[in-house]
């Protein structure tokens, strides 16, 4: 599994008394700064290291300070053991720095039993044959190597924003798998809520949306294959926004609900 | 300011480094346990004395174990001060457990700024004089003390499992105000979105729906009056289920969305 590119570049190395050493690549950079949700998975692998449950339930990040490229070592607390869940801390550190505090919930997402109510529905999207993939350029010309990890297919005509026209609407849907062929897990849920373009942009406020506060549910263990992935906005005020997401796994189950609270900082 | 009931009874004693003393009371119990809400509010009192700055914009608490009603004692550390935002940690116990660590980025919201756009809408209620008031029994004959500290008016016929017919889906909705005149301000915006009975008593599920984690973005500062408060589930499965909410001031803003991950524990 450690030749994807996901597993590489969230490698963690075990130092002794719960520090874990890591590496932040470039490879899931916007503008080249490292994704929130890049981090956050990092930041994660060394806590799943440490705790006694499997998988994250709810995880809970708050972005310090933007890390560079380079060394990082990422602290565990194991704050709470406990029969069906356990509480953890993990602490991202580099240059002397914290950069992101995360705390989490873990348990078995396998061991999951109790009755199945869902009101919510998978997003509206076209088949993926009649979607479009290939990635939009970011406005202001900014690179974002991150989407090369990814294979997005896009409604024909979406994201409106790459195509000249923002849709008004500021949510933002796609088909979504790595591009490496690394399948679906709960690893990989923390990071995909946070891997679309702003909503932002849908409503013509184009700038630099930075993640303070990242949450993440993770609802049930994903089928392998494609992601349907959509991202909502319902209020812009105040220079910041939330980005609610849903993760729909290829049978049509929920596997995720992410929630984001971002600054808005537009140019001028 | 200290009269009211929710002042009183999140007060915190400073003890030096960072240490606070509080006394978790009875008065906003739910069977005899400590709603989250009201605990997030303690641990919250201690850290915003402590911070840089005044208001949280994005709070993020993780239930580790009930305290008990008696003394306990919150500790808190600042873990980054920012220009426009800070970031710190609460740690509250009792009985030498921790019972609740919460992470916090705090702000300004009273030098909040740029573009407004709004697709949410207030919750659908009838003006608040063809709304019914008082409280609800639980079912199964639950106590809660918590439904003293608050004025709720519901739309007639409403909460449907009050009325010996849940209604089918699991959203809930009331105007809101504390039952001793307090108004609201940020502080009680952590509390209010756990306030209302579970959602799932209207899918007919009742059972104890314990919080494991609670989240609460705080966008504006509330006038005074009434709130209008809405919780929405839409996935119940595998044991868990989300609660999301906003609170709505009098003057039509919204001024907090919570989401909590929330354990379906059904009798039997």
């Amino acid at each position: 599994m450690d030749d994807f590119e996901l597993d590489v570049d969230t490698a963690v190395t075990p130092l002794g008394e719960g520090r874990y050493g890591a590496t932040i690549t470039d490879r899931w950079d916007v503008g080249g700064r490292p994704n929130g949700g890049y981090l956050l998975a990092t930041a994660a692998r060394a806590l799943l290291a440490e705790m006694p449950h499997p998988d994250p339930l709810t995880v809970s990040a708050h972005f310090l300070a933007s890390p560079p490229q380079g060394p990082a070592s990422v602290d565990v607390e194991v704050v709470r053991r406990g029969r069906t869940v356990s509480t953890g801390e993990a602490r991202l550190h580099s240059g002397d720095r914290e950069r992101l505090r995360v705390l989490a919930t873990c348990g078995d997402l396998g061991a999951l039993d109790g009755p199945v109510r869902v009101t919510a529905r998978p997003p509206d999207l076209p088949p993926r044959d009649a979607c479009v993939g290939g990635q939009a350029a970011l406005p202001g010309g900014v690179e974002a190597t991150i989407a090369e990890r990814f294979d997005m297919r896009w409604a024909p005509g979406l994201p409106g924003w790459a195509n000249g026209q923002p849709s008004g609407a500021a949510e933002v849907a796609a088909w979504v798998r790595f591009a490496d062929g690394r399948q679906p897990d709960p690893l990989a849920l923390l990071l995909v809520p946070d891997a679309l373009p702003p909503t932002a942009f849908e409503l013509g406020l184009f700038g630099w949306v930075p993640t303070i506060e990242l949450s993440v549910h993770v609802r049930a263990r994903p089928v392998p294959g494609w992601l349907a992935v959509v991202v909502r906005t319902r209020v812009v005020q105040g220079g910041y926004l939330e980005e609610d997401s849903e993760v729909w796994d290829a049978e049509g189950t929920l596997v995720a609900m992410g929630r984001q609270l971002a600054r808005l900082a537009l140019p001028g």
